[in-house]
């Protein structure tokens, strides 16, 4: 603070003690309130239900039903994505939105099934997404199954993804009792825009195949590339049209000029827009229907699906086939790697979700990881697949005007009634048009106009979207994410080594001196690289007598540093040249002392540069 | 610079353009003398030896002799701490002396074997120190051998010490001439002291049990200290009396009152100090010589040691045993991590060396790291385990007056001598007496000062140093650095995520304003973090209208941060709250500008706060 302004300045209240690192309030209050307050944080619900009121039910309700509609389609679809059969996208998208309730802190979020998830999920599931049934002997690595599922793909069936909703959902829950969601910060904007476009990619291209009625599925981005190419005859004109269509459909009804307060038609409009998905699987599903009355079948359908609700059993913590048995521990080694990357991921999307749409209003990250981890946990004992935060349905909740998480009670009933009642029907929904639904989610994900604005704003930080991008597609999501991450934290530790310093020479008070500005704290990977500087200009200017480092910008120091600035105070004596600490604080100074007290000499307060220079000559 | 300044102040010459990133100069000048340059800076005795005269050669053979003296019987006992026979250790001794002559750039450097360079051999290099026998099948990894090595010990020997020095050799001289030395910046000081410390330990302990004549060998500190109390009455009279008697000879002779430059006894005293080693091995040797004509032998003997001089031969890139062909591929799956290890120990401790022995001179690391891969790349010829600058000798050659790196010269010479007409002699030198030379060596190696050093500089300081002593002990040498370094880096993220941030609630112009004041750039760690804090503290004070982000302090904020300041923004008008952006350099708002246009009316550069608050009320 400068000192002119201090006079003008009346601190009012200096309120150190009052947040703590943590960045929430830890004010000294009787044990009862501090309970009380936990609760509150831990359960939500209990701060909002009892102000509840008919009218908000109403509003809820309506919001509900709207994203209801949204969530069977995307559900059935992101299923398609994880390639389990259709009711498992059901099965996972009612829990999420009752166990909300409870314990989610941001009204709009909605928790379910998302195409992220759903890759996420797909290396776990086996052709015919059967129940447990593994049958690959010493199974020690994922790569290994992948390499399996291609060799003997009939023979190779299992589907592990409930086991891995509810150890995700134990970690996202661990993760948000523990505190840990600071691990998320490392993980930046261009690093996150790098992975979800190249997800948006994968599984956008993926679905490319079955929009043209070619059958088969690709592992991988390249995969899906060369099966289009290589199978191109293979292309159906009744699968392709009614995909084309439908995505000319849903752009269309995107774009619907609807206005919520309009008039009865602008009402309507609005509608569509919402509940889009609905309307173009519905339109799809009916056309299917109608056309196999008269014995015409011109696109693949989804064929049977399994009536029903789900049973509600515990995840399975071993399986056996063919006599086999395959323990926990087995299974957990099969997940590899996603064991982290999968709550890591989703903890990613349902805190950036939440974030982005709490508006005015602190997100408590650790509270929403317990709660998505939770939805996660009960999830999986409706054979769910593992679930996070909604990006599109959370949107049409939160424009559908919801006031609390209740509105996620309306969506879950109608997903039930979906489930118990609907499945028969959904057998005609043309396979195509999901293919459909899924691409344009995904056309809508990608975010090119990202790389204008990062070249605009910042080109440096193009490399980790870049690369993030370019090795997710490469190497798969979790190599990608780990790799764009590292190589994202390398850039932060470059800077640390390499700190910009401002080198002048200077005439004051009829000397020559050389003034080293650096211009930030200077920590232990920049130590020995400020000295050899600082020594590599003296070797140029053999007449200058004085070495002036000014402190300004440097908040602080570590021994390392002293050390290297003790030893050049010595190499510099030894040419008879004189280093002076011009204007460093008590911080870093006091260090500097601590570590040489011949270093006390050294420093100089006065406050002109002049005044410092005559002292010496 | 301010204002007040700049006009008394006459800037001479800005030349930023002069030192680029690398720290070295880089002036446009002739192709012929930039070769001429180059040639000077990669062969450093074209530029000292056309000054060569007779005076200096007097100088640099009496500095040399001196060192000779320390050689010789640290390089056995070097040797004898890797486990090979002694005459290994004169073989490494020799050839980085003649190498360095010609590429050394520091004249009292002395490259040749060190403890630590021993104790990391040591697991390649069998009970018997046989050349080149490997009669392991299936070795994929150093803990696999370790573990052959105490079921089969009798079975198993084999010494691979000689094309790990080929490699490391390989390894550094790239390092140089890819000028990667500034990886060797993120090893920190305290992370280095934690090392050395315990390697002091290690090898220190494990001589303890030779000095009371205990036979058998330990594995680790922790093996060393059991085995000591294990077989305490095992400890031999003989041994344990001239062991005590070698260590109370060194710290006595090392303490002598003598100089260089005094009288002839002083001169006598100071040489006895500089050859104490060799003083004490003579004395033992002598005693045992002597003893041994009686047909008395109390104490163990070194034994019979191969004599003359090497063979000139390549090191072995495939070896042979019982039949079966180990390759280079093999042998290099042995060395597993210290293939990393080696080299990047071996280049620390020589550049750590030339640097404090350069005094007021600037050290090219490249150059040194180049000259000491090349001693080990042609020491490999002559049967050397792995070399590096070695601080004691360099120590004595300084203290000698040496002028020249050609000092070594007369050094390599002494200790060929010795190998040739010598070996027979040092069949005589007593175990306890090369234990004592060791354990004094390490003794002098703690550091015990530092931990009291960084208690009172910076207490933080302590916890990279305790880690890395710590894994060192527990884990072993290579996974210790390894832990150590990443601990020490983490703290670095730690710190770009946590950056200090000052909150002071101010009343100015009659309005209670929130004024955030954060101490450094923001990188992306901690955009999250910033933007959480200030929330916070509005949630607790609901009459500030307005929020003022000081940005005195930043030099530079990335995408992530301007896209959470944005958000914030945001957040803030939500609830009727005004965020301004007071102070912020160029560089900082640019990018927020760029990020979001709408940015563009929260920036003030107004000087007086009370100033830029009038404006919104």
């Amino acid at each position: 603070m400068r000192t002119a302004e201090k006079s003008r300045v009346v601190v009012v209240t200096v309120q150190y003690y009052k947040l703590c690192t943590t960045g929430e309030m830890r004010m000294r209050s009787p044990i009862n309130s501090r309970v009380k307050s936990l609760v509150r944080r831990r359960l939500p619900i209990v701060a909002w239900l009892p102000e509840y009121s008919w009218g908000k039910l109403l509003q809820d309700a309506l919001a509900g039903m709207t994203v209801g509609l949204t969530a069977i389609p995307q559900g059935i679809a992101y299923a398609v994505v994880a390639r389990l059969e259709p009711q498992y996208g059901l099965y996972s998208s009612f829990m999420g939105c009752f166990v909300y309730i409870i314990f989610g802190s941001v009204k709009d979020v909605t928790v379910g099934p998302t195409a992220i998830m759903g890759l996420l999920t797909q290396p776990y599931v086996g052709q015919y997404g059967a129940d447990f049934a593994v049958r690959i002997s010493n199974i020690h690595h994922r790569r290994l199954i992948k390499r399996s599922l291609k060799i003997a793909q009939k023979s190779v069936y299992f589907s592990l993804q409930v086991l891995l909703c509810f150890l995700s959902g134990c970690i996202m829950a661990l993760m948000g009792l523990f505190r840990v969601g600071f691990l998320v910060d490392f993980i930046s904007m261009p690093v996150i825009a790098g992975f979800t476009n190249a997800a948006a990619v994968i599984i956008g291209s993926s679905q490319i195949g079955t929009l043209l009625g070619i059958t088969g599925r690709a592992e991988s981005f390249v995969d899906a590339m060369r099966k289009l190419f290589e199978r191109f005859d293979e292309i159906q004109l009744g699968d392709t049209l009614l995909g084309v269509f439908s995505m000319i459909l849903l752009v269309g009804l995107k774009n619907l000029p609807g206005n919520r307060r309009g008039s009865a038609g602008r009402k309507l409009m609005w509608i569509m827009t919402l509940s889009r998905n609905a309307v173009v699987v519905v339109l799809g599903m009916l056309l299917a229907y109608l056309l196999s009355l008269y014995g015409l079948s011109p696109f693949e359908i989804t064929g049977d699906i399994a009536a029903g609700l789900p049973s509600l059993t515990p995840p399975p913590f071993s399986t056996a086939h063919n006599n086999v048995t395959y323990g926990f521990v087995d299974m957990v080694r099969i997940y590899g790697t996603s064991m982290a990357s999968v709550p890591l991921i989703a903890v990613l999307e349902s805190i950036a979700i939440a974030k982005s749409f709490a508006k005015g209003k602190t997100v408590n990250a650790n509270q929403e990881m317990l709660a998505v981890g939770l939805c996660n946990v009960f999830g999986s004992f409706v054979r769910s697949m593992p679930t996070t935060g909604s990006f599109t349905r959370t949107a049409v909740n939160n424009a559908s005007g919801v006031r609390t998480p209740m509105g996620g009670l309306v969506t879950g009933i109608l997903v039930l009634l979906a489930c118990g009642l609907l499945t028969g029907t959904f057998r005609f929904i043309p396979k195509a048009t999901l293919a459909a639904v899924i691409i344009i989610a995904m056309y809508y994900m990608l975010e090119i106009k990202l790389f204008r604005l990062l070249w605009r704003t910042k080109k440096i930080d193009l490399i980790p979207l870049i690369v993030t991008l370019i090795t997710c597609l490469a190497f798969g999501l979790d190599y990608g994410m780990i790799i764009g991450i590292a190589s994202n934290l390398l850039s932060l530790l470059y800077y640390a080594a390499r700190p910009e310093v401002i080198f002048e020479e200077r005439t004051e008070n009829g000397a020559s001196i050389l003034l080293v500005m650096p211009q930030q704290s200077l920590s232990f990977p920049a130590a020995e690289y400020l000295r050899e500087r600082v020594m590599n200009w003296c070797d140029s200017m053999q007449n200058t007598k004085i070495v002036v480092i000014d402190g300004k910008n440097v908040r602080g120091i570590d021994t390392t540093v002293a050390k290297n600035l003790s030893l050049l105070s010595t190499d510099l004596e030894a040419r008879k040249q004189r280093l002076v600490f011009w204007n460093w604080c008590e911080n870093a100074s006091s260090v500097l002392i601590s570590f040489d007290s011949a270093n006390k000499e050294h420093f100089k307060r006065t406050n002109a540069l002049a005044q410092v220079v005559g002292e010496y000559i």
